[in-house]
């Protein structure tokens, strides 16, 4: 669930009435970053931002785990126990659930930013959470070498996740953003694709269609249809419950072939 | 744990050797209140308090979730982890763990604060997390009605699990700060009086020895001791892992009689 789906006032909410009605157990990954970027610049610290993703140093990762494991994720929780459903909110560090690597520094030196693999999953826990009726809300911040809190796309958490139980269960990845699915006409939400598969994004791609912040979220769409994710799909975040009983109304299909 | 044992660099390293050598189970409820007010002027709010105790606006009640839910307690689980102890950082509305009551707003209006009472403690999900291994860690945020976040002091959610727990178990409660214990000279380490009971409370303080932040600290105390509490101990942090095996070095016992 991308920040930008949880900013408005009433966006939590929204979400909430949605993950009431999916019957299937669910696990949230979400982000923060516009929230993260407007407490940055209240405390005169202006978000560098390298091909879409956030450099990191030490202010920084203060801040997002500031915003991302405390503010969004506690009030995400809250909302969702309130409506009676329980939930418990994470970080990579509790139990170790999410163990990643610092990135390189070379070619570019983001900083504390972390990158994960389905290895650095923790299944065991997240199982035994669900188990015992707990939806687990997981903030995009895993932890390094040494106990390094490190920050980490929220997509790329939610695809690994995915292909980690993948090898066990049956599972479908969402990947909710602003707009209604990957569009022909970026400003169009009409101009909609309603299924692509991997020869299909290359032409895209090597028309231009799909550019910036898609390529990454497509990138990570297919290894997670690759890995044995059994449905994946790039949509918008008001149509989370419905796109098992209503899945031509809305968003991209990610398909292998 | 008080906030101010949490601050320096190395605190939270100094914490965590502590706690590796306690062979029993243990939680562990920590503050971070100087922290928040730091991060308060930095972003224009001058924090207000009353009696000790901070009002907690909308934006206050924001920044405390932020700094005790995100930073104080994703750092502490991580350095936990990376230790080789297992944690779990939580809040009062994780799992439903702490369910508290908005204080009401006379005679003082404090805003967005939570009075908790053993019977809104989740001792099942305690207990849960205890037997797979996982400490938890937790933030002084509570839940009240409709999922609203209430700021809450970290003594008294320490003081009302310990009771709740002490119908069950043998339980010490560990009341960690920046002082030596009840010293009768407040600038006097030396002048610590080793063990206090409630006719030696009420004339200590009767007489002015005991005053301000260490009034409501006794009274949980005191409260813990008579709700069955095996042990109660008010004292420094860096004494935690010995109280047990070395009771006379550092502190102040709380008694029943």
């Amino acid at each position: 669930m991308g920040g930008g789906l949880l900013e408005k006032p009433g966006d939590r909410k929204k979400l909430v009435k949605q993950l009431l009605k999916i019957k299937d157990p669910w696990i949230l990954v979400h982000g923060g970053g516009r929230m993260a970027s407007d407490l940055a610049r209240q405390l005169g610290q202006e978000p560098v931002m390298i091909e879409g993703r956030r450099v990191t140093d030490k202010a920084t990762i203060k801040l997002v785990t500031m915003v991302y494991a405390g503010y969004v994720n506690k009030n995400l929780v809250a909302d969702l126990q309130s409506s009676g459903m329980r939930a418990i909110g994470l970080c990579g560090a509790d139990g170790g659930l999410m163990i990643s690597s610092q990135r390189p520094s070379k070619p570019i030196d983001f900083g504390l930013v972390g990158d994960i693999t389905p290895e650095g999953i923790n299944e065991k826990m997240i199982e035994q959470l669900l188990q015992s009726g707990l939806h687990p809300v997981i903030a995009p911040i895993t932890m390094g070498e040494h106990g390094v809190l490190l920050n980490t796309n929220a997509d790329t958490i939610a695809s690994v996740i995915a292909q980690k139980l993948a090898g066990k269960y049956e599972v479908s990845l969402l990947l909710c953003f602003e707009k209604n699915g990957v569009l022909r006409k970026p400003t169009d939400p009409s101009s909609r694709i309603p299924v692509i598969d991997r020869k299909e994004y290359q032409s895209l791609r090597k028309a231009g269609i799909v550019s910036g912040g898609m390529i990454p979220k497509l990138d990570l769409a297919l290894e997670a249809v690759d890995h044995g994710v059994r449905q994946v799909w790039v949509g918008p975040g008001d149509h989370l419950a419905e796109v098992q009983s209503n899945p031509e109304k809305a968003g991209t299909w990610i398909q292998k072939s």
